[in-house]
């Protein structure tokens, strides 16, 4: 029933190949199915000013997405002159996820910028985004133990994100494009390895949705966010 | 314990206040406690060129805040040149919303624009938006329907929001500001006057929280949208 | 004559609600007919750098319209990405003409920004802007005397402006938006209680006019200005 | 007692020289003492959009200082990425004073652009721009008559402009910088060659200022105006 | 001598890997040494405006660089809200090089985008970028090539860039990033396939160059191009 | 066979007037034919934050066309908000070419800029800017040496530059925009006094060139820059 012959609930194919650049502290290449992010995770010896003295770090991201990374090509956002509505709520959302997985006091008062760069997209480009996100976190993190920076770990549990939504009547896990242009409801949910919740986002596309169908998707989001946690792990082995 | 005195699932105060503009083909201020948004809709003859020869019409909004609508002067977005990621965000809320309550055949290729800017903020502008900009929208279609523009009724069911959160360990409806900026999660429900969902959006800004909980926020926004959706049909009667 | 019936020298009904809203160190809701005009004024502790330890205070001014207060919606100024050359005229205006009636030693070396927000206009708005935000400014003004920040009022005056011109060829006070749009020459006066001239625009915008048109106009904006210092002198009281 | 030891009443040297670049249909170069602009008018076939159809002609103008005109460099502008708000209402002022001149009816429909560039500033330089881009007005329009492509000539009168302040406590006529910086009132005059006034524009600077100034002013402007006509007529012969 | 160990007229590793992305019509993946660039083209049905009814084609070109692709973190352009001047002489300079290989009446009236994205940088971007666009544009035109859209051959002939400097004294093929920063002149060289000049950029970045060094450099050119090409064809066969 | 009549190697007539604004620290207006450019040096006390504490001076350039210097209006760029890639392109030159000709260390931690701005255009602006540019340069670096301010010279050698280009099938020196707009190569020569290279722009624009054709150009362009040489000494003797 699904355009790609997945079941209802199937992931893509998943994979997180690190240190793909040599200047970053902490990068991977994620690719679910054909959505490919490029992630890389830079530090920065001060937090923002908002934080002077406090003794906190933050984790900060930005998303943007090559022009032809898309089927017909999406103009150029630095030729635009401004980021789109968009570019800047996915933005916003990959930082939040991100630092909901971070003791920012262990951290202490430096900066973690991660930038999620889209090369090919076929859906589930911010999901993508954090969960390879939090990987090249994670490597930036190391080296700041490995070096003696700071003493205890940050990184208080695995983040990972899934997008899930109601296609053709059928609740289904992880849209792919053809799926997302078409789906009732869209939805993306945010884990940490524990499974407790760090966001949850529903949008009813074309119909409106019930109770029942919002706990379906979550079933369906839990399922996914194991199995994206168990790849984290692997890539980081 | 909530600052307020309010009990756990106790609204703030709901005023809506029809016609107080003499320009907008509709309007109105309303006030959920502290917080006033004014809200009116404008009538445009011609849809997006997007929608161009689809029969489809089209329902979009704006959203502002003026400088001393706040606690501390918050800086002009047109002196700033440019509209915050956080606007942005708030503003593709309010119009998907809104469409999600309209038959977009039967409105005909004319867009509507719901001006929404928050005169007084005490938390909660976003839902304040959507329930006051429902309102507008109505009394917009309203004359539509008597000038014999359109001639079946576009709007599907009355749309409403309202704010949920886990406040000092305990979920309570309708945050205003002194609960929003301590809130362990923050949640907004927007739902149709059949308390079918439209968008849910949760997120953690303390603690992650559970299955259980999530669910327990729902509970107590469809109480509070079920009174938000009277306070609409007491408005407009 | 006139399409409101007014007599030649009649002023439109003032009103001025002090107060309106919380935040704001003064506040007021001027309505000059249906022009309203919502006007805030904050105190920052600090001058603008030009004045650094020069012992002098400033007053500045914005400007601002809601999209739907004129006939049809103008776009937003925020989404356009910047304020127009009108918007910069009249809050440039503001400035000069509030700063005419302090004494900027008295104030000390700290600021006071008014906000004008246009909420209907129906001509003359940069007119209300000043006399309402001199009433805002005033409230704010007595707060820090009230608080003992400063000794000595560095208010000079009551600053009031009203609009004048020439209509269906006869000299009127307090132009509406009907008469405005067609008036052959349209004239601003400021002026203090003591009917000392802070500022004088005109413009011949049909036709010339002679010296003996700019002495009528300004015998009647010194009779409307007397109107509105007793109005600002009622909401005060 | 005027810095550069002038009288009360006498205007700087002024010098008005045409056609001084070949590429624009109209041109001069305006040296009023040491404020020296170079004006050009373009002739451009089509009317804005909102004259469509209307059988109406426009004039508009642009102004801009070159960086090094003022006495410490100025940020230029194009690199600033806008135009200030003095520039706009400057460039509006020159608009609107030029299109009082014009019967735009007779124009037809076509616009011409009056760009006024300051090479050197020492005050005065809007009404420097007005008198020296009425000329090159003057000889677009010229150009069009010459060619048959109009044939009734659509030049009102002459429009010049003039600044005067109170210098000093006393009534002063065309201010240098030196004089514009110090004085209590700051006052442009536009007029026609028939002494029909086109805008007046006064501001209190340091101090207020009475009706009688203000009768005082306009004496000495109109004496002003009608030295600059003269001017403006030699350069023509 | 040199830092890497190459000889003086020594290339680094090139590699080309064509087909990287499922979207575009054209795009390849070159690699000169540590310098990575992603490159696409995109077929657009129409011309640009200037080119309405001409017959004629167009090839331009868009640049980028992800924020870590340099050694420290490059801000945004898309969130400085602008390109740089460096990007847009770059970008220029890509349009013109691929321009110079191609017939562009033998396009038709279509438009051909090639986006360069710096994956990493490690000095000669700008080459590698012109070096691996030409190989998208190659493809680009095949595909129309191959759908009867085109039916003769727009490509003129090969396209490649090959930076060279003088470094510590010596004419030097190809800098690298630690090359470059020290040069003392700085050169690009953008030839076709049978050595024709497209393109001469030598800029003395420390100092002043010869007539006798410029040809040195240019012979060094000759040399690495005629290597490029040969990859270029090897990546196509 | 030129245009212009003018001879293969044959520059235009070249003017250089300087000290011809009051306000700037060096000036001159350079006319190379009927292209005119306006310069001015000015003197700012600090470098810029890069060189904090290096003791190396700045000197930098910026360059703009007023809107009629071209045959038909150009935009004006701070009307448009941004500064063309052209525009940025060439002001880089600039800067880069004046710089070559300081000593830093010299000049010490202070900077210079140098505006260019073009009063009416024939081809070839930017390399007058450059000529032009020099001389204003020199004049500011004079002021600083008489006044003391600085002791040793650090201007190290004149710097000017021509423009060359092969147009009908011939190398000529010193283009036009009649032979600009026509060339099949054109090409931007900086030299020093001492016939040292500076940069080298050669482009193709209509046609590729060969090795001897850029030998040849090279050959004119030394010959033009020695009579720009001259015409600098003349105007400062």
């Amino acid at each position: 029933m699904r355009p790609s012959g997945r079941t209802l609930n199937q992931l893509r194919a998943v994979s997180i190949e690190t240190g793909i650049t040599k200047h970053a502290e902490g990068s991977c290449l994620i690719k679910i199915g054909d959505t490919h992010v490029l992630c890389t995770a830079t530090i920065e010896d001060k937090a923002p000013p908002f934080l002077k003295n406090t003794g906190l770090g933050w984790v900060t991201a930005e998303y943007g997405m090559l022009p032809r990374a898309t089927n017909s090509r999406t103009r150029r956002e630095a030729a635009a002159g401004k980021q789109s509505g968009r570019t800047q709520e996915i933005q916003r959302l990959i930082g939040r996820a991100l630092r909901a997985g971070v003791d920012r006091s262990a951290l202490g008062e430096r900066q973690i910028v991660v930038d999620c760069d889209v090369i090919q997209a076929d859906g589930g480009t911010r999901c993508a985004a954090i969960t390879g996100g939090w990987v090249a976190l994670r490597l930036a993190v190391n080296r700041l133990l490995k070096a003696g920076v700071i003493s205890s770990d940050p990184m208080l549990d695995h983040v990972a994100a899934v997008s899930c939504g109601i296609y053709a009547g059928q609740p289904v896990l992880d849209l792919d494009y053809a799926e997302d242009s078409a789906a009732g409801t869209d939805a993306n949910f945010i884990l940490t390895g524990a499974k407790r919740l760090i966001e949850v986002q529903m949008s009813a596309e074309g119909a409106t949705f019930s109770r029942a169908e919002m706990i379906e998707l979550l079933d369906l989001a839990e399922e996914g966010v194991a199995a994206l946690v168990a790849a984290q792990k692997a890539a980081l082995a």
